[in-house]
């Protein structure tokens, strides 16, 4: 992963054409110095290996290499040290325009950081054709295209409107959230409920809206925040806290507190209590309690993360932080993005309405909102009972996938690692004996189609840790990469 | 406007029970007490006055006395000055719990602005039973439900996936945008366009990730741009620019230019060539050459937003400014929240593809894509021919709604006011003689039940006008309001 993290290969989506009079090697060089010139490649990134080249282009190598020669001599790239061409100017371009735009500047200006490199690399392929171990989606083949189409029935003969909605969200949603979440001893009324564009909104909201730069925001370790680059880019720190198996160890918690002048800096906890991203942990009950006494006595406020609180497989979770929560201290974040369909771009937080109203004017101010038509269907999920009904379908087939991984790690990874056996959600949290280098292992995967999610995106320490999911690949493919992962565990080390 | 600007005003959701034993009075001093002390209410917000106090817990004036002689004495709340009673302590909840957290200094904190408070009010309102003289939508009952049940139709014999979708956005729905903007001379493949919610996100993508706090962005005086907070809140100025009738006079930013640092600060020209928000001015063929031109001298890249570009009455406007630009220099803006339906939250934005690699990653931090939904029936409003038969009806629509609007400006404004006649789009600019206040005006004609949008939010210059907008009510509606608004200026003037 190293030699990579700083290169930025650019994409070939043309061929030479073979018909024509011009050279091959002509029309290569025209091709690459044309997407210089428009600014559609940037100075310092890199073209892929002549290797590579040759294959996109669909030529063979000589003809590559003449290509090359000649934008060495045009001055427009250089073989840089340890492989790799890299694009150093666009003289040419200044040739035939002086007043060509240097966009450089303008992609390394602005606020947000891009997002880690791994990620990147992750999120991209992920659109290819690999097999995806750790990926956080259900199974597109788990998505209830019958009652999908119901619902299009049923909406077919309503009278909606898919013009811009209020501030806060579809009234309907808003009170199909409030009475679910009445089950859970939730006591929320629709103006306390902002629906955002996936929970991940929620999350950026909160940390463009509420939260000073320098400000310290606590969570487990590993945790799906520290995959995020959302509160980094606000200037606020994330710190890890340790967890054993019934939750975040929020005692030590403490010792960092005392160094942080809270008259100056808003402190906030996040926590993912139920089937936790990515180790599967469930905080439990007495956890729960005495976290929140903790938080209350030092007024520290919360986020609670439940998007996979519904995904219970042996039996339901205890109750959230938010139901005992009568002074208005947590903020609780939802998502029918692991139960349903992340496609839908649909979740919602619950907090004093003093801050949804604050959050919800940002909103406004990002998107106008969340998609009404996802919100239409949602609300028809909801209110129809299809919505729970799937649920508890899920629920079984989630069991099946859970125990087929759990089989298949007993089965290969007995001398290679340690797991947990999560009680619901998606994730198991593999640590590998320590003489394995995960970099190497997330390389050699590639090489054969599998897709890991490695522990460092989530951790704070270094770690020899996988997080795997069984929502996504069935459970024959399942069991065959995990297979596979292990010899290629046992031929690395 | 002035005397609520800062006040914020609490929401009351709930009505006293009369069959309880308990005191009215004593039920509504408990429910009060219980909104701030859960966070509900912040200390230094307004209730609502005594006569609308009355009206909304339906109780008579004097158990409201009562009521408030009682929260007075506990000091929760006081009289302040010049009406309003305000939230003073929240010492009670505090009786009650020391670890009552403190939510204000939350609110005030993050880096994004609150909207405009004529704005925030603007966006309220239009969801309570006002005639929207100014909205900048169609109205709800020019969409095309019945090109939406058939595709609903043809989406449940398909199978599509819900999941997460690729960082640029759904690839077909990016093939038939490519293919739409060839007709317009824009030569883009689907790798340098980024699919967005919503034209606004696209915006606000480009304010966080691109420009360098204290860059200046130059735009048209007025401007839709203007309206929004979020270049404001990513540190970035805005400086207006006067247009004259063929649109904006460039020339004029050459002073400005001249005393930035351009090697510190980024610079970027803001345009809606086409039917202006709000003036409905649409640049001449030759205006957008010479606009271009001096962009291309000056580096100085163009942001152009195309929101109405299609909604053309009498003829096509001229070719974009993109349809000139073979070295990247201008990133385009569009969307179909003018032309079909806002609620799907569908824009996109075309540029260099290292632009568009660059935004797809930061978008993929905010909220990873726009409603997969959304974009599967955009995909097939495009693909089925739909989109463009509906255009041809919404022109025709347009047409007809445009001539009621002139004619009853004709009717009954010709001596308050003077006017454009837009060739299409929405918006009328509205400019009143000078001796009519405008903020009296607001006020008068909500009383009336008409919802104006006030020239001052899109101006950088103190004026007498308003936009007005002949999309959102039907033509009877239109003519009425204008009749009942020429009534009110001249009670006023
Ligand atoms: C714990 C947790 N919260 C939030 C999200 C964001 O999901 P979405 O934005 O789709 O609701 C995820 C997705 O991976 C998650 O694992
Ligand atoms: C010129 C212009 N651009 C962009 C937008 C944003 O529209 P949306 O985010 O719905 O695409 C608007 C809406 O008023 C507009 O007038």
């Amino acid at each position: 992963m190293k030699t990579k993290e700083n290169h930025k290969t650019v994409i070939i989506d043309w061929k030479p054409n073979k018909n024509l009079d011009k050279p091959i090697y002509l029309q290569i060089v025209e091709y690459i110095c044309n997407k210089i010139s428009n600014g559609h490649w940037l100075i310092g990134s890199y073209l892929p290996s002549q290797r590579e080249l040759s294959k996109l282009f669909d030529v063979n190598r000589s003809t590559i290499v003449s290509a090359m020669d000649e934008l060495v001599s045009l001055g427009i790239i250089e073989s840089s040290f340890g492989g790799g061409t890299k694009i150093i100017s666009n003289t040419w371009s200044l040739l035939i325009s002086k007043e060509n735009l240097d966009w450089n500047k303008y992609v390394k200006s602005g606020l947000f950081k891009s997002n880690n490199s791994t990620i990147q690399t992750i999120i991209k392929l992920e659109f290819e054709d690999y097999i995806r171990l750790g990926t956080g989606e259900l199974s597109p083949g788990l998505f209830p295209h019958h009652m999908m189409n119901k619902i299009f029935n049923k909406l077919s003969t309503k009278a909606y409107s898919l013009n811009y909605t209020e501030p806060l969200g579809l009234i309907d949603l808003r009170i199909a959230i409030s009475n679910r979440l009445k089950k859970l001893g939730i006591n929320a009324n629709p103006s306390s409920i902002l629906i955002t564009s996936g929970s991940l909104q929620a999350l950026q909201l909160i940390s463009i809206s509420m939260i000073k730069k320098g400000s310290t925001v606590f969570t487990e370790d590993p945790s799906y925040l520290k995959s995020l680059e959302i509160f980094q880019s606000a200037g606020i720190n994330l710190s890890g806290i340790p967890m054993d198996n019934e939750g975040i160890k929020y005692w030590d918690i403490n010792n960092s507190l005392k160094t942080i002048d809270r008259n100056l800096y808003n402190c906030l906890l996040y926590t993912i209590p139920s089937f936790q991203n990515p180790t599967g942990t469930t905080m439990t009950t007495k956890r729960r309690k005495d976290l929140f006494e903790f938080c209350k006595k030092h007024q520290l406020p919360v986020i609670e993360d439940c998007a996979y609180s519904e995904l219970w497989i042996d039996e339901a979770p205890p109750l959230p932080l938010k139901s005992m929560d009568v002074n208005g201290m947590v903020l609780y974040v939802g998502t029918i993005s692991k139960t349903l369909a992340p496609g839908l771009r649909i979740g919602w937080i619950i907090g004093p309405e003093s801050i949804i109203e604050r959050l919800g004017d940002v909103k406004m101010q990002l998107d106008y909102g969340a998609s009404s038509l996802s919100q239409l269907v949602l609300t028809e999920f909801f209110e129809s009972g299809l919505y729970d009904e799937h649920l508890t379908y899920l629920r079984k087939e989630l069991k099946i996938r859970r125990d087929n991984a759990i089989n298949s790690l007993n089965e290969y990874f007995k001398d290679l690692g340690t797991w947990n056996i999560p009680s619901g959600g998606f994730y198991i949290w593999l640590t590998l004996k320590n003489n394995i280098s995960i970099d190497k292992l997330f390389k050699e995967s590639l090489k054969e189609h599998i897709l890991l999610n490695i522990g460092s995106i989530y951790s704070f320490k270094a770690n020899h840790s996988l997080r795997i999911s069984y929502a996504y690949e069935d459970c024959l493919t399942f069991r065959n990469a995990i297979c596979k992962l292990s010899k290629i565990i046992r031929n690395i080390s």
